[in-house]
């Protein structure tokens, strides 16, 4: 018997968000440690005394084996999907070349989900977004006009030549970490660039990736967690909503 | 029984590199293809015909099943590397929880990689260096006060700390993806900051990171292949060297 705990900063979706939504689609407990800062700076410390790999940054999944009271601990989010996919049977089959596929889809839209960041943080994340505000206007320009659209188009073509699906998954014929994950970006981009993504899905372009959006977030159980008090708001986080960024409304 | 053939840019060693390391250190034969940009732009492009997802980028693995003549392909380095990792015999066991954190030391590995291109292109990949270059220098300044020594402080507390090794590998006791992913950013930024890697080096407070790379690039095959005309020189790639983006010399 395993149970799992999500050690992450607390008040913002951010990073954890992607790890959260494999919880709540399988319908898996998990607790949710977003309330110890001081915890989670302790896991995410250099020494951590247990001989296995430090943690260079959250989000961090507790692995814990109730029967020894021992604890596993797994940093990356790739990392982590990758090892819970299995076991939430969010992943197509078993078989490895499978698992391959789900990997390079979950990988390539976390890239875009550190460009999301790196747009509002071009040179570090150590400054703040207003004193590197300057070559964040210049590089938005480039995410909005050249990079989403070149993501958003793979993402497009991907769920419409998948030749499992029927346009509504990006890998087979069931729900994995990718489509949750693209499910992720394409919700928290709608807060943080609302023009754009009101144009793009107006040019009807990406029907399929606005389609998945929109079904993922109506369904049952992703329907209930959105509406509930454990889905965090937007902020200043990850998605963030500063309209200088934004193209002019239409 | 299996063929495998990589698929990349012509000339720079770059993100095929970390691909080339694994092939070259278990002695498994692969086609390394970087003659026929055709091609590859063929995989690459959105739609491939084959109702399997599409590729956003290079590098690209060919996996051939050589009985029915017939081809997957894998893209993203972390899904390649983690679906070769047991075929190479180059993760420390089978149990996912060890794959995991070998993973999750390569996924790191892998964003330092990022941020080191970023460093020479902070605006747009699809500027020049030159385009962006006042950016550039600003960003510089960061990664090596603050980014780098972070990730080198963070792979010398795992190397000095692993519970199975020696201070040789990150995870376990025997070389892993990570290890042969290291070694090669490491190399990198000898050739990218050599003055900046320089003074880290004679501050001593690395000396795993350091010593990791003088090993595995001196001992065999990885020594060989290193002098071999299989390795590719290091030129204007994923590491650069602009001197305006290193510190001064000691």
């Amino acid at each position: 018997m395993k149970t799992y705990t999500l050690h992450y900063w607390p008040s913002i979706p951010g990073r954890g968000e992607y790890v959260r939504l494999a919880f709540e689609y399988a319908k898996v407990p998990f607790a949710d440690n977003s309330s110890n800062v001081n915890a989670l700076q302790e896991h995410v410390m250099r020494s951590n005394k247990t001989g296995l790999p430090q943690h260079f940054a959250p989000p961090i999944l507790e692995v814990k084996q109730e029967a020894t009271n021992s604890s596993r601990f797994i940093s990356q989010i790739p990392a982590i999907l990758s090892y819970l996919a299995p076991r939430l049977d969010l992943t197509e089959e078993e078989k490895s070349i499978a698992r391959a596929h789900v990997n390079q889809l979950t990988l390539t839209i976390l890239d875009l989900s550190n460009e999301i960041h790196d747009v509002h943080h071009p040179i570090a994340s150590s400054l703040t977004y207003e004193e590197q505000q300057e070559e964040s206007k210049r590089r938005a320009k480039f995410f909005r006009e050249v990079r989403l659209p070149k993501f958003f188009g793979y993402f497009e073509s991907v769920l419409a030549e998948n030749r499992a699906g029927s346009g509504a998954n990006l890998f087979g014929s069931s729900m994995t970490t990718a489509d949750l994950t693209l499910f992720q970006v394409v919700d928290g981009l709608r807060f943080a660039y609302p023009n754009l993504l009101s144009r793009l899905e107006a040019e009807n372009k990406c029907k399929h990736v606005f389609g998945l959006h929109e079904k993922i977030g109506n369904t049952e159980p992703i329907a209930s967690y959105v509406k509930s008090d454990r889905r965090r708001s937007y902020s200043m986080g990850l998605f963030r909503h500063y309209p200088e960024l934004d193209e002019p409304a239409m």
